[in-house]
């Protein structure tokens, strides 16, 4: 049995914390699909196609990797691509309650599919897309919060935004 | 002395977890008013009547819960009603640091007034109505969240939200 | 239905916080039973004894508060009193995933007991036994800590454990 | 040396716990500045010329303690001003996780400053500006939440708000 | 490369949350060996061989699944056995910053080795083996916590320890 | 004014987040008293002459930062200090509400002493002296979590209690 997982977020946009958490699935199962929400966030930065953009980028080491786009519920996503496992990012308590009521109600709607919580480095266990959009659209520096392929992407979106 | 209790939320939509705290409260107190907050959320997708309507039909078992709505402050509407108690639910630790701060701001503006926290059961305690509507939105299905007498309300709340 | 319920804990020493759970109790409920877990603490500061002293003194205002020692399992006790529900107080977060874990197991053994969670004033609601122990063990002032009642038998309690 | 800290804040409105923190937090430094963030809230019920102006009259006892705004990124204005130490105040557990996933952030911005957390007065402890502004919008008296200075300018702007 | 899992823990006694985690991971890994470590607890209930021999009923059902002690250091024991992950079951938040810690100090001593958290039934999350333990001291009704192999075990090792 | 400060802790053994704190604490106040607690472990790994020589060895090139023991309670040895500050590190989440307890207490107890809170670097916010000394103990390599000055001693205290 080949072990499918999906990786599902809204990415706007992926910081280290999420390339950290790529490189860990993609050693723990046979095929990962980083998978990005179309529909989670309202106004989003990034559109859904430079944030597969820079995903693929941040994937393209790993041959057991692909990125795609989702809209509708995740765990009906889930069952159109027969996956087994839905991975998540653990970062502090707060996430881990939420976390935890969406992979109940993920239980609920679709008991096949199990969620699997990896952990970041924890140098980026404290950073968050939300927190990197505001430093990025305030002027500050996202060196140190975002892999290289996000940056030109992130700053063209900022000031897109202003504009 | 007759124990009067409000129960009060937003309820958009009701779920399972809200039903069996109402079961649990009407135990507990000779009588429990189900208070709909009518100015709690901005954009609701079930309106105050709907709410009211498919809250009533849940209680319909309990002589001893009515349902009402309230605008303006919580602790005035608990004053007029005479009420002794607050009901609330418990689920998970996120809840329970909100709930504290909006118990002791209660506290300062009444402090005549009780809140009593009680218990859903374990397989409710991850449901939340904002869980719900999203779940519903998506198009998922939502018969182990809401009660029976929701389903077609909610269902046509989200018909009338995409039109 | 006379509504019985049993606020049990260790109570080594009382402090002026389960003073106030005891007064909102009796507000809430026909009968409340304070009910001192005999086999709760290997080596207790103060005797079981001492304990419902001292719980007697602060319980005295309330007609409809009685005070009693249990060993044995809280739930076998409940059933044995007839007991509908079980009061406990809710202080900080980390109280309450302990309070959440044996309030489910208590579910299991007995579901016709319900746990109520009633929150002590603020200004209490940092105090624990365990704090007041080491305070008075040191030699410190517990005079806003516990009630009169208690100071002259945890003075006492000390000295003794100190010969 | 001489140490210079800011206290950043939206200060929307300020609260008795702002208060309580600013007279801590003026004797432990040799200056502080109460930092009015000016792009933090989209749509704020006071003004910022407001906020600085109550935000003075509550620091007017205290001779090391000016108030300005700033809009742009907290540590470049940090950089700016030289200053050593951000003050933030902790209530609650929610606060907890935000504050360490910002303080974090920061520090990767401006190494040179640090973090210091004071505590409240813990019956000032449960108080937010966002519960003010709703007690404050449904007509609740705001007596023990908000400074006497802050009074006629909340009920002003909630005025405003309304017409 | 074939994935080796360890699932670590004390298991004094192994509770239906245990159970279902070695499900669960049975799934995932192409192997999975459940380690009870010997040098946990002090003063086991049940001896490391009882243990063992009550998790081997347990596993039986899984081919994949094998189940050793172990002493010393878990990350030296994952070195030798040439482990990719170490397996730990979520509960509530309490146990989450813990098992964070944990996994921290463990990537330090061995940064080849992964944690994957995984999440028992919503029924099971309340469990905990010293929960069980007082039950069964207290004389009251474990069949809704251990699995049957555990039963008489349990029941064994309580007499004993009364002797 | 001259503000003198306590970083109380029972140092058992100290490891390199303390040394990051007195670090940082260093930096903040006039004079930082380090103050192993003599009395708040039964028993020790480390003598309370061991801790305070590698404390000394770690704040050597700090000249405003002595080393002491003190027994009894804490804010009664702030007083005799004439201390107007207790420095606190903040880790973790479980550690927060522990924290604000003791924190609550020392206000009671001495209202003239404030406790100041700061951060450890991230990657050290998961180093508790309980792991180092179960690491120690079992043999691991505690290069990565305490101070060179500490091994050795660590490493006799490892021996000392074998033996």
């Amino acid at each position: 049995m080949k072990l499918l997982a999906i990786y599902p977020g809204t990415f706007d946009p992926p910081t280290y914390g999420h390339a950290d958490l790529i490189e860990r699935a993609h050693e723990l199962f046979d095929h990962v699909i980083v998978a990005v929400g179309a529909n989670s966030s309202k106004a989003p930065l990034l559109t859904v196609e430079e944030r597969i953009q820079v995903l693929q980028e941040i994937s393209k080491p790993y041959a057991n990797v692909s990125v795609e786009s989702f809209d509708g519920l995740l765990m009906d996503y889930a069952r159109e691509k027969s996956a087994k496992s839905i991975v998540r990012g653990l970062r502090a308590v707060a996430d881990f309650d939420y976390e935890f009521q969406i992979a109940m109600v993920n239980r609920k709607l679709n008991p096949d599919v199990d969620s699997v919580f990896l952990m970041t480095r924890w140098e980026y266990s404290y950073l968050s897309s939300s927190i990197v959009r505001e430093v990025a659209k305030l002027g500050g520096d996202v060196t140190d919060l975002v892999p290289e392929a996000v940056r030109p992407v992130l700053a063209g979106a900022v000031k897109r935004g202003k504009s």
